[in-house]
């Protein structure tokens, strides 16, 4: 397969597993060519791409802005806090001003879940979905799946367990979608009232306990807690969290074997995971944030030769 | 004539006839290269322009900002929400502080009428407006007349009515200027209290009923009502303005013969405009917005040719 | 010297002479270069340089920003507010997140002394300190001595006295220790309760009567007055402090030389220095700020043939 299945990303579960493979490979290109310190291709010379944030997000937005601008592409920022969006416009009224100007492509955070969807049947450009809610996050759970592979050969047939608030979480949802299309082997573990209730349906096993959940497991993907979702009555508090659910250098150690530790961060030190173990050799946090930039250049890439 | 008779763009007021005419021919090019996905053009390599907003404006700024990119211009952004002028600073020594980074032009919106005419006379820059106050927003007058000229073939005689808060809009001043400046007819159309007292000594007539009104027009440019304008007890509510000014099909399919509907954006889609209007056929909106871009780059390009 | 003798710009403190001859040297040739109407030279395109601002700072970030892109540069930007740095995420963890997309060199300003110091040990990057606390500004400094070196020839044995709160300027810090290094004589003046208790181990003399400073000096660096640091009990209020140390036009005529006016601004017109001062032929306030412009590609080119 030359190409991809579908015209925007708007989330892992419209991919088949061919997609991910090609963007996996175009991703290994384009890592090579970073490495060989070649900041620049000049791919995208004639593309122009909006990044339209209507959610903060420091660390996604730069690694798609740095993906684009080594695709030597034309880069415009969009962010909601300055918009017209405030003044009541609708998203579609938004979206078709900022494509008037000639924008191939548009990558978009949005609080709602299905924005990006909804947009793709709406407007004439591309659509990346760089989070919509607690719905998708396809770049992060491709990054995550690509870190895995480099560090283990292969996703398929791996244990992964994935540890938090999957209730909230976008990160989750995509990386179940993405896991599972490959071939792992996935369950989730976290106390009952951060679990959904059709998590089973999505062919994911359920673990409360950490201990066992990391026994069975190759890979741990430590999810963020947001403190705000913590400390109400019914939930467990950061203590308690930390506690049950925390990873700690000695935890890790009483385990008959090294596995994998992975964080989408910004990390809480402390919370979910130790410092000992957010920096041990074990961890590869720091080359899922390098590989991001090589998957949004893969993504970005394949789907502009859609365009063309 | 092949330069413009000026050195800033400040208002639409300060200009000739001629000045409009090449400023569109020279967005003709633009378009037309634009059109044949050439994204760039290497006219203004050496120039360095400060786009300098005082207030918000997502929409203008973007605009402006592909513009200049499209030049090939170097651009750099100064917000004045993260800025020194918050410390106390003149208007003059902000802008002589990026003048002294060698910057050869200034887009600055500021909320004071005639600040840009102001700033030309202390700093040696070329200063383009982006809106100042209720004063003028002469780039999106000449891209409004533009899409006029478009869609028409020509603007002299034409019958245009503005529609809306008229008193507190620097766009129906402009479009005022530009409109009778290029030979059109032109009318407002508001409630009282909206309509400044000087408004005929502009050499414009005054129609109070909206049917009447667009009886009588080829073009209806219906403006943005800002709510906070509106809800006030000797102002009408939004629900009577649009009653007896938001424009539907309804009203539309009254009228003897199929007139261009024109909006500055952001819409109010149910308040100056059903969505039905706003996307037929008769709405040229987003071609506005596309020939923002490309009289955008017509201005600076001919502005920057008298600096060299 | 062909190099400089540091990998990283922390503060003057850390260079030698040589060092600051050599950025001078290399500022020399980059003015020359743009004031030719060359707005870029090509010299470190395969360079990535993240600007990371946890503190607002219009003026000098653009200073930054244009040094960079006129070396063709890839540049980043990343403010503190928009940033997961309030979700609670550690001062390395942030930096190295943005080091693993590739960067290469990080000007970082921060509100905690030493902040620069304390990341150049712990992440593998260049690092420029744009200003860290109360501590070093390096480059205003070294800005502010070759704007002296322009204007009188040399920074050798001239009489500078730098006016104004010296206890919570990181401005004046960095200069004492630049001037000093350089072989210049300087004082300080202002008021006992802004002046630091260990000053005169500096090598500093103290002067609180401001005429008799500047009858003594060469150059005054007049320093911005906060007023939010005035105005509470043990302070003079801004009124007694513009009486006592501001500088106007019939105090300087009282003097029997012409000495050089310098302020780093944004400047506070009417309080540390009236305005037919700040705009006189003595004032090199606007040479400063060009002559950063030149100073930071200096600076950034040096550190970044340190890299390759």
């Amino acid at each position: 397969m030359s190409e991809l299945s579908v015209n925007h990303l708007l989330g892992i579960k419209y991919l088949k597993e061919q997609d991910i493979q090609l963007i996996f490979e175009t991703a290994d290109h384009f890592k090579e060519v970073i490495n060989r310190s070649i900041k620049k291709v000049p791919s995208l010379r004639d593309i122009t791409i909006a990044n339209v944030f209507f959610e903060n997000s420091t660390r996604t937005k730069l690694s798609f802005e740095l993906a684009e601008k080594r695709l030597s592409a034309d880069v415009i920022n969009f962010s909601a806090g300055q918009s017209s969006v405030k003044k009541g416009e609708t998203l579609i009224d938004t979206v078709n001003n900022i494509l008037a100007m000639k924008v191939d492509m548009v990558v978009m955070r949005h609080p709602n879940p299905g924005a990006g969807i909804f947009l793709s049947k709406h407007v004439k450009a591309s659509i990346v979905n760089a989070g919509d809610g607690a719905h998708e996050h396809p770049t992060q759970a491709l990054l995550d799946s690509y870190s895995i592979r480099e560090k283990l050969g292969d996703v398929a047939g791996k244990n992964v367990v994935i540890v938090g608030d999957i209730l909230h979480s976008r990160v989750a949802l995509s990386n179940i979608f993405a896991l599972k299309l490959q071939g792992a082997n996935v369950k989730v573990c976290g106390p009952k009232t951060l679990l959904p209730k059709y998590i089973e349906s999505l062919g994911v096993g359920v673990e409360t306990n950490l201990k066992k959940a990391l026994e069975w497991c190759d890979v741990a993907n430590m999810l963020r807690i947001q403190n705000e979702r913590l400390d109400i009555s019914y939930f467990p508090t950061t203590r308690e969290y930390t506690q049950q659910y925390g990873v700690n250098k000695k935890l890790l150690q009483s385990l008959d074997k090294e596995i994998v530790i992975m964080h989408p961060g910004p990390i809480n030190r402390g919370v979910e995971i130790t410092s000992d173990v957010a920096d041990s050799k074990q961890s590869i946090i720091l080359n899922q944030v390098e590989n991001g930039v090589a998957i949004r250049m893969a993504v970005i890439y394949l789907l502009a030769s859609k365009i063309k």
